[in-house]
């Protein structure tokens, strides 16, 4: 394994793991993890132009609806850069491309278009009142509010979700839902990374997540950097596993969840769900609050996108099953909210889940 | 994909998958498909010595323990080739000399020392009392019984099993326990031969089957061969497929049955058998009378074996997790008689599962 040192200078108080970080002032650049080489070489890429950026966002070398948000705001900040001393109207004619161009990169990604729209509005707001230079220091202000808010989001969720996790306590994951999806704590895994941080030993049961191996790839990686004590698994191997009496709570993220409690999230999830309830394990869901979707009354109006067959006959490098053969490929599942003990966000907890409590939780709060 | 068609010729009433045969007389030699090279490739390894044998069982071309059985009986015949003229103490030294070389390539393959012992004690019966020649024509008529007797029993399961399975049914299996591990019909998958043989249109939900991937690689391909419909998944899809009411019923194999019915398989299965209950899902295990250790009271005392982390890390032809991870890696679970719908061998069906229906099938019929 080749473990490239990232090319940042540390700063103090450095995160263990930080996902992408703008680097300098107005003139300076972004810099990203590249996912795709982890977990064999831990590069970063460095980003001086929109174009590096989108081609980042599009070949997946950064993912995660948190984290993309994120990089769309910077790569704002990026396209502003050759003309700061241009006038007004060139000034806003080149945010309306770049950001028109940056939403193309993952045309389904709902926190991209949300992050561009408050990077456009930001410029709106102050539209006439100061200098394309000083409207830009205020974007780059934005998009670091935007950092700083999922951080300290990624975090609250992390103190909220430690207290379900006791010392000594083993943790089912699935897929990532880890440092890499954000800005630096993870969703999913911030419980997990809190309760370690205040001292609890805990040790986590990682899947390996077919088709696409990201709870091997990814979140084994993650553990690891953090020095938490982690045991990757065939995700076939969750039930024997869990009747060997290893695992005392499952946390798995959320995709999208629907007014009464009911998630969506990565293909497993449901049977994962299924099991713990089979071995009485509570299960729950971690997730920020924006991933409630209040419109949906139920998870049978979510619906289920199917992805190319090759993911699994062609996964990593080889052939695996025959030509010809047909694949049922979903990415996501619908786990009922009869499963979930609770869902944990950066407002707290909800336990027991239905729509009442989720909606005083989020009306409250929100 | 390159598909050599296999070099023997076709006989009338050839079946679609020989998994190995015997060709020629006392002088012929022994052909078996090469498993490694599937599913992108169909060839046939010929067996004219004993060392091609043993370096093929060792090799995993040919696996399974009945075919291992099998193929370690022809082995012997291979064997004797060369001593067919020879006095009979060099034949007798020859026999010893085989058999403890073909014991060697396997060293847990509990079929092949059966195999191996049959050979011994049929010519040990008839030493003596006829020519070395007519001794190697004995064994070779006694590896064809053994070869025989297995069709017998394979085409038995499958007449028995097939009763359970509907016109239109979905049907989801794990593993591969097909025609690749016997003489040509399999175990577990022969009640889906045979209903789809009765012209019932069924379609088969097939599992990778991490780590090693034989649901992909095998049974997909087994299917494909008989023009059976089969789709295949991830391990982790099992709970959506049967929450789409796209599975009425699941048959899996068995390497190992406790006296109650508790029955050790390839790892996962124990998961499915959980996601069947959950789905009011009748769960078949389809196996051999053979497979029943009568001298294990439950399933607790049945030891699962532990395999090496590289078959997780390194499964698909490059690396997929991190160097220095833990890996657990189980061979086999234990799924509890209580959880199992009926067991089918060549018998007969025993619903429900318990230590008296056990026992009363096997000492009935064996």
């Amino acid at each position: 394994m080749t473990v490239s040192a990232p090319q940042s200078t540390p700063s103090t108080n450095r995160p263990v793991i930080q996902t992408l970080h703008w680097e300098g002032g107005l003139d300076g650049h972004l810099r990203l993890i590249d996912q795709t080489r982890l977990p064999l070489e831990l590069v970063e890429i460095e980003c001086r132009n929109v174009e590096t950026l989108w081609a980042a966002i599009r070949q997946l070398q950064i993912r995660g609806a948190p984290a993309i948000g994120i990089a769309a705001a910077y790569g704002v900040c990026l396209g502003l850069q050759p003309v700061l001393d241009a006038d007004e109207t060139t000034f806003f004619l080149q945010l309306e491309k770049t950001a028109a161009h940056l939403a193309s990169s993952r045309p389904t990604a709902v926190n991209l278009f949300w992050a561009l729209d408050r990077m456009k509005r930001a410029a709106a707001k102050l539209r006439g009142k100061c200098s394309p230079r000083q409207l830009a220091a205020a974007l780059l202000a934005e998009a670091n509010a935007i950092w700083e808010a999922d951080r300290a989001m990624c975090r609250a969720i992390g103190q909220h979700g430690a207290v379900l996790l006791a010392e000594g306590q083993g943790v089912r994951t699935h897929c990532n839902a880890g440092a890499l999806v954000t800005a630096e704590y993870g969703t999913a895994l911030a419980p997990v990374f809190a309760a370690h941080e205040s001292g609890k030993q805990l040790h986590v049961y990682v899947d390996e997540t077919r088709p696409l191996l990201q709870g091997a790839r990814l979140t084994a990686w993650e553990l690891q950097q953090r020095g938490i004590d982690a045991t990757l698994i065939c995700d076939s191997m969750a039930a024997q596993v869990m009747r060997e009496g290893r695992i005392q709570a499952v946390m798995v993220g959320a995709d999208r969840i629907a007014a009464n409690g009911d998630t969506a999230n990565k293909i497993g999830t449901y049977g994962v769900a299924l099991l713990a309830a089979a071995h009485e394990i509570p299960f729950y869901v971690v997730a920020p609050s924006s991933t409630f979707d209040l419109s949906l009354t139920s998870g049978e109006k979510i619906p289920i996108e199917q992805r190319p067959g090759e993911e699994i006959t062609h996964g990593f490098g080889r052939q695996t099953a025959p030509d010809g053969i047909k694949v049922y490929n979903p990415a996501f599942d619908v786990t009922p909210a009869k499963l979930i003990h609770g869902i944990v966000c950066e407002h707290g907890i909800i336990p027991p889940v239905n729509s009442e409590r989720i909606s005083a939780m989020l009306s409250c709060k929100g």
